[in-house]
């Protein structure tokens, strides 16, 4: 009965793995169609993204299910709990990631973002691709390092972010505000992808350390 | 014991309707202070924000607390869960309510919204805070009939968004990139504001009825 529980609670944990990476590839995929204006790779990342939910919604019912039968304690319900919340940070990030294939989308068969801010642009999104990496990497190996180092991606991401706005806003910029709207909030869809890892990543260092990091 | 027990899970609900109430005023003045440039308001949000927090973190770690301690079934157990859920929602939606404070800063003393374009933003404000009283309601009373408004709300936002998007693009926009840029971004606030608002709704009806809504 133990051994069943224990690979119960490790099934958990591979599939937010599992998640975690179909997530990171709906960011490269969504990014892939909005850098090259691929109208069937968008399409697939907005259909992709039911997949994304249902099995989000099968761990959160799983991990649930082993909260309701086990009544397990300390670390163990912990780490529960931890998961029906993680799930809903990886579902988010999967609706981000639709809403920059979408962008892509209504802006087809152009480019939605200009020549001059696609070097920022593509850095935000490898940014975010790396993040969603690193948080697969920290639910995986409970590794602290790399949640550390995500607070640090995060900062690169924050300073993309006011460059952009800076191209946005400079004399240079000769493409009016259509554009100008669709770079602002898709800097904004890739800046929660990011801050979305970091959450990840605090609450795997909530787990493994029982500090709860300052904003999870 | 049990009486105990009860009257620990009742403070858990009384704290998610005080927290939504802050939550609520949170959203009601930032938006006064971004269409009347009030400064003053202005900082009451973003330091007030920090009290939301604080709460934020005590719920959650009663709510953990009872968990671990009083290993409840049932109802109780789902309630407890929601619970650790539900104030993330409203975390975000006080960060959100920062968010639309500092762009009414970054604007100062000039009105960030221009006018014409303000009675859309005004209205999109008052369907938010609408939406987080209802969500206030919702978690009160367990009102699913205010739940299912909720989703009615949010289809009066979407179409709110839809508007704002035609007056940024159309032919008698005169206010250039960065007011565009602002109002686009103030939009998705409130449009997300709304939506953590439904996403509280849906957690009660699941509460109530069992029945897991489409999406969470």
């Amino acid at each position: 009965m133990r051994d069943a529980y224990l690979d119960q609670l490790d099934s958990v944990i591979e599939d937010l793995v599992t998640l975690s990476t179909m997530v990171q590839q709906a960011v490269s995929r969504a990014t892939h169609a909005l850098l090259t204006a691929d109208a069937h790779i968008a399409a697939q990342v907005v259909d992709d993204d039911a997949r994304i939910d249902a099995l989000r919604t099968a761990v959160e019912e799983r991990a649930f299910d082993i909260l309701a039968r086990q009544q397990p304690v300390a670390t163990d319900l912990r780490t529960l709990v931890a998961a029906t919340r993680m799930v809903s940070d990886l579902e988010r990030m999967g609706d981000l990631s639709v809403h920059v294939a979408k962008v892509a989308q209504l802006r087809m068969p152009a480019y939605a973002v200009p020549a001059e801010i696609e070097p920022t642009m593509r850095r935000m999104a490898e940014v975010a691709i790396h993040m969603v990496g690193q948080a697969t990497e920290v639910i995986a190996d409970r590794d602290l390092d790399a949640a550390r180092r995500l607070e640090q991606d995060d900062e690169e991401m924050d300073e993309l972010r006011r460059r952009s706005f800076r191209l946005l806003l400079g004399d240079s910029w000769t493409h009016g505000v259509e554009p100008a709207i669709d770079v602002a909030l898709l800097g904004r869809y890739y800046e929660r992808i990011g801050d979305h890892a970091v959450s990840l990543g605090r609450r795997v260092v909530y787990l493994v350390t029982g500090e709860v990091p300052q904003r999870l």
